[in-house]
């Protein structure tokens, strides 16, 4: 029945961070340095919060745009934690994860032919989830100057998305940049669509919101990886008022509203303290670029739990060869970046994992 | 910013079903006859496995087509229930709600200017997510015949969609019916979507699967009406192997996964006996009939928890009065359906509320 399928479709592939994650069960004791998740547990009293709104009945459908007190929470961390002094309730949906918001911002707002610029090495999902529904890619490096944008300026961008921290290389965007982008936003009528789902792994104090000092913007906030809860899928969206009643319209339409009990859970996981976490993580970024630095060209992580390594020779061999001779998985990084020249470490284990990871690179090269 | 619309926003509007509940929620004490799901709470084994899941780590992300335990339980469901002999675990998808498995499939499926044929009255979403995604729709009664059939032969349908149990008449398609449906669809090339998420709620022991006796079928099924899990989004789509691996796919660039925890709760709400409620809703389906049959005129419903009522006048100038008189809240019928004469009454309630209800009703005319 492949015959089918829509026109569309031969746009996507399947996800080889899937494949890499699926190829890790087949391991018998593989080193996986490949899993864009947390290594620790949910807290338990984000699991409490969550079992007591199901024993409490809160099984049933939500309103659309989320429960009232978790888009007032989340209204309020948007104004303590990330400094954007006007996030009101009203311009908070809940969305069931990252994903599901970029699939909302794409159906609702891209027309076919639209150009998107994304800031590179990059989420895979942007650029396959903007040329799924119709519109166009173009790239600017995460080291750009406000002199790269001004190349740009004749072009005609409707979105701008980058993630920072960034995954796949743990940059955070400097505030300079941030200003650039929105000035060019400004002067082009571009939206930026800030996507700060690491936003708590923050090792050096870099990470801005952009939106803590421009407003035509969308951001994009997840509760998976601060308090793995990948699974449960729980994140918002913040934006202008009429931005979030088109994208809550097409929610009714999809996927009508987040897991109910989840965003129970998520009012929780808000008040829940994860410092000791990011030390843990801080930890290991140091250990990976202080072990690596001799024998790799790296430059250091800043946040996320992500290095984005440039390796000699071609990224698809380099990670066979690390699978076959060394039960090592990492990530190809062709997904992230159109070059062969890089793979993603994720330093997101326990030190053991890690420590014999980075053992197997250093014998690699 | 109302101008960055995408041009096929303007094909969607916010849904009245939800309009009804958020009004529902400003009135002091409703009689509220509108709600689309089970008024019985989701037992307690299902929320203790939930939360044994979520204490086991369980909160990470599963495979993007869910946990292996589960499509094999789901296999097993439609092998035994619903007598779909050769269901294996690799033609099931589970994803985040029927709503979700609609969206994977228009989008995986449909191209702009393909028609789609529904058996009306429909499910709301139905027409909405069809014309989202560019395609046409045409309608056929619910009580077609063969030779209704025989007049579309000319016509190229790329999908043939209908709930029954129907959402929102509750009438159960016949085996003449669904036979004449496999014959068409056999001869046109259509693929048909058999939506069974009220295959429970079947008061006569009407209900069988069209999968049952044929096999270009893409069946869906869910968790939410069942088990009263409508929040916690969980659904599973059946169909030939090569469909679930398009959709798989689709499904890592949008859903991700169904939340993780609830594949678990769902595992233990297969072994769950809900026959007590069913028995339930029977005696108000019959209460509803035998009190409103000497005032209006309206076909004994057979399944789901709704009846389809015929009314005299306009049904927006019904649903009106109705509130504003009698505190009852109700489903206007254009809705689900290109005319003005029904409303759609829910009796998935209390018995107070649902005689409260029904007295308001014989009052009104």
């Amino acid at each position: 029945m492949d015959q089918f399928l829509s026109e569309k479709m031969s746009r996507i592939d399947s996800s080889p961070i899937r494949k890499a994650f699926e190829l890790a069960a087949t391991l018998k004791n593989p080193i996986n340095l490949s899993i864009g998740q947390p290594h620790f547990p949910c807290p338990e009293n984000i699991l409490d919060a969550m079992d007591k709104a199901a024993r409490d009945g809160k099984t049933s459908y939500t309103l659309s745009a989320g429960i009232p007190i978790l888009r007032e929470a989340i209204a309020e961390k948007y104004r303590s934690f990330n400094k954007i002094s006007n996030a009101e309730p009203k311009n908070v949906l809940i969305t069931s994860g990252v994903s599901s918001a970029l699939l909302l911002l794409f159906n609702a707002f891209l027309d076919p032919a639209d150009t998107c610029l994304i800031i590179s090495p990059y989420f895979l999902m942007y650029p396959s989830m903007i040329r799924f529904n119709g519109g166009n890619v173009i790239t600017l490096d995460e080291n750009f100057s406000e002199s790269d944008l001004e190349e740009l300026k004749n072009k005609k961008i409707k979105f701008i998305i980058y993630s920072s921290p960034s995954n796949p290389s743990g940059k955070i965007l400097t505030l300079n940049q941030l200003k650039a982008l929105a000035n060019f936003a400004e002067n082009s009528g571009a939206i930026i669509i800030s996507d700060e789902i690491y936003e708590l792994f923050d090792y050096d104090n870099n990470f801005l919101s952009i939106g803590s000092f421009y407003d035509k913007v969308i951001t994009l906030s997840g509760f998976s990886k601060s308090y793995n809860m990948t699974g449960l899928r729980l994140a918002s969206i913040l934006a202008p008022e009429s931005i979030i009643t088109a994208l809550t319209t097409l929610q009714q339409y999809t996927i009508v509203c987040a897991p109910s009990v989840v965003q129970y859970a998520g009012l929780e996981a808000l008040k829940t303290d994860m410092t000791s976490y990011i030390y843990d993580y801080r930890e290991k970024r140091d250990f990976v670029f202080d072990s690596l630095k001799e024998k790799y060209t790296l430059t250091k992580s800043q946040g996320a739990f992500y290095y984005f390594l440039k390796i000699p020779g071609n990224d698809e061999e380099f990670i066979k060869k690390a699978i076959l001779e060394h039960s090592l998985i990492l990530v190809p990084g062709y997904i992230f970046h159109p070059t062969h020249n890089y793979v993603r470490i994720s330093f997101a284990t326990e030190w053991d994992q890690l420590k014999a990871g980075v053992s197997a690179l250093l014998r690699m090269v």
